[in-house]
């Protein structure tokens, strides 16, 4: 039988000996490390590191936890300790378009999405199909009742479904500003422009109008400022000047199906680390 | 002896047989097509094509002229007809950073840039000896001596050296808006930074301070509006979280010099058509 | 009602005159041009052309094909005629792999491949599910009859569907070379690796080993000779030398997937010159 | 004054307690780590790391080297140990072509490149103008004389300005085998294809003719054995059906330069790993 694996991540204020301190730590638990990466930014004098390792039999979480808190507080580190068999629980939200979808549920089916995904919720009803031929249940919420009843029915389901992050897969409602706080940084949006440009709507048109040679897309992080949370991945691609606006727009759905995946990979690698605004992905 | 090439652009609102009615005059005047390329913008409705083509000698730039001017006249066409004999004559302006200047004169030396460089000016002295290297002219301007005396004596540089097209290769001064208007769309600037995000100065801090994860430079007419010209060309560069704001500048440096050098070859090309405020270039 | 739109190709010696007449023919048979792609390949002084066009109410097939045909002898033309509306029948041939299988359907759905599928054919079980819930007959074809038996029963499967292009969406099976002879240029295969290098089993196996730093995969037409036919379309990603062998081949599947879909898009739009072994690709 | 910098690299089979040993040692010699990267391929069962680290007052290299002697020795690891202050000493062999020449010139003028470069040598004259414009001393070798004496003769120019890599920047001459095993892991090649296809001569013509969609280059260890050593850096370039076999090697001039730089790059940051007849390159 393997023994279980488990992620450690880690940022303070950059200074001596973190390694050696933190490696330490875990080989004094028990622990044998698998991998390790870590950046110290010079631009704002933080370290980050992120440490997967596994466990000898002597091994406990509570154990690891208790000894590693007292290094943390001594270096005020930041700090999050995951034992990887407890999968993240993910709720897809989508509306009427598909692509970002199916590629969510072909990833996961592959294996390429080490999370579990118990529920599909839509504003609309045509892609109940799919869920269905995935075997994932999907609810369908009506928007027209009213924000704040509409997003207590989302609560419900989430609650229900135990969720703990949400993915907006072209899900095409703004979130009210009390739900972003909620859910912060649990919730993961892919924008079809490349922000900071063409924030807003019909980015592809914008784009167009613009005459810009390369279109992209964003993962982030949603927050009550639209289309502004922390990005996560962004892809580009090239497009001809001989490109129409519906070119863009299929050409696009390329660039945001694998960047949405991306941005969740990263997200359930325990890979994003966030500091003053941005992000860090340490890989 | 090779046959002189001649280069026809020409931009009308689309309609039938415009192609027929084109090549039907360039056959009848003794020339043939070595290539065309065509494009129609379902969008807004509008063509543009770009012809080369070989003349026999019984071909004239003079009858050819007259003939296709009764064809534009009767459709309505922008056009452009060019011996591709007659160099365009370029001045470089540049400030303290040589890449970008290296790079052109480079591709120039390998003849991948079809023009004359007749003239190199600059606010700094720090770049003289890389012009002496290549034995053309340098030329330092004062701008400290007040913004119309100053472009007055720029004026009169490009004109003894007789120049069709200003190239800013990393030149840290804002045209006024007077000498941008005289020099439309014969001004073409490198900005360090993937427009239409990050206008304006220090556009890699303010990439990095985002946390975007590709960064680019855009190749645009210069125009009264800073940074807000037609773009001509773009390119990126992925680069991870772990890079600091000082190698996003470096790194930055190989995607503005390739960035530029195509937005010129571009230009030299005849390959650019402008339309409502963005380029088409068709190739 | 829109007027239908007609595809016509040309290759031949390059020589004069040739875009004037061509154009001229179309234009006196009541076409109008829409998009017109042209190549001299100076290299070997071949001219390739790929004209799209719509036709007035007095157009017909026949009569434009009886005229194009006297030019296409005096220039010793090689040349296709399409009539758009008439779209091709594509069968797709796979084993267990999903991925490739997936992304035609979706595409197709999305209506970015301009053809019909009327037939998936494997030579196992595992994808009947998927052929269902596109509405897609399914076939098993049972290779351990022997090749010559069961060549012959997927032959009968094609005709009965009327086929014009058979695709291999990672297919496991070699052809014979008389299958390969009959349906020359007819049939396209995904090849997992870079061509020329990697040919044969196993190729990201091989490609780990050898410790290059792209991997890519190469869409092809095939041919007798394994994994050699002509080249339509490859496309490569960057890999660490942090991935393992398993990573290399799931890195690659995003790669086979949309390298085979462009190359049947590029057959699709009748794109693909062929001339001494290799295509030539004019969009 | 900023504090020494060293670099530790480290491979061997995997085991527990690699890193955290590792650290240990380097804490307790007075050693502050400033970057670690470190990867395990499981598909050969082997650990590779590579850490930086700034020593205190109390840090000797001798001190150090002593300690982790024993480590090493206990763990079976190949490793290295440097000392960044000391620069590694690079001769640049040309013989007509400039690109190659110019951009390590360029990168190392840049400071991107943390090496000395004291001597250029070529089998040609061309471009002794080029060493003299950077200031470097240029040697010309007479390849006519005999493989075995000119081989000599570099042996004492390589001899006299004490060199410790040599970098082949579009160098059209092949080393012999003893000389390739002298300078064992101490050569890098630029091959102006993307191997392992298209080896030896006109890399170019072979891609053409091929009709590849997707030009390289690769960045290489020199061996007796003709562009078959290990690869360090590879890139590509996309290539329309439309370009020439010249325009092919034009482009081509593009990405060996930028190859090149970032084959010397990695070789200079200790970044190389060799195990089995491939590089891990470890960042």
């Amino acid at each position: 039988m393997p023994r279980q694996t488990h992620t450690l991540t880690v940022s303070c204020p950059d200074q001596s000996g973190l390694i050696a301190t933190i490696t330490a730590c875990i080989a004094e638990s028990g622990g044998n490390i698998l991998n390790l990466a870590q950046h110290t930014a010079t631009d704002i004098g933080m370290f980050f590191c992120r440490i997967s390792f596994s466990g000898e039999d002597s091994f406990t979480d509570e154990r690891f936890s208790e000894s590693f808190s007292k290094i943390a507080k001594r270096f005020s580190m930041e700090w999050g300790f995951y034992n990887d068999a407890k999968k993240k629980r993910v709720a897809l939200l989508v509306s009427k378009t598909s692509h970002c979808l199916y590629e969510i549920l072909l990833k996961h089916a592959d294996r390429e999405l080490d999370c579990e995904i118990p529920v599909i919720i839509s504003n609309h009803p045509n892609l109940a199909h799919i869920a269905s031929s995935f075997h994932i249940p999907f609810f369908q919420v009506d928007v027209a009742k009213g924000k704040a009843e509409y997003e207590q029915d989302l609560e419900e389901i989430l609650a229900k479904y135990d969720i703990d992050l949400i993915v907006l897969a072209r899900y095409m409602q703004v979130m009210s500003s009390e739900f972003c706080a909620k859910w912060d940084k649990k919730i993961i949006n892919i924008h079809h422009g490349f922000l900071p440009a063409f924030k807003g709507a019909k980015p592809y048109h914008q784009a167009w109008q613009k005459g810009v040679k390369i279109i992209g897309a964003t993962g982030h992080f949603a927050t009550a400022d639209l289309d502004q949370g922390p990005i996560i991945f962004q892809d580009v691609i090239r497009v001809a000047d001989t490109r129409s606006i519906d070119e863009f727009i299929s050409m696009g759905k390329d660039v945001e199906r694998r960047v949405l995946v991306e941005a969740v990979r990263r997200y359930l690698s325990h890979s994003i680390f966030l500091y003053e605004g941005r992000t860090f992905v340490i890989e």
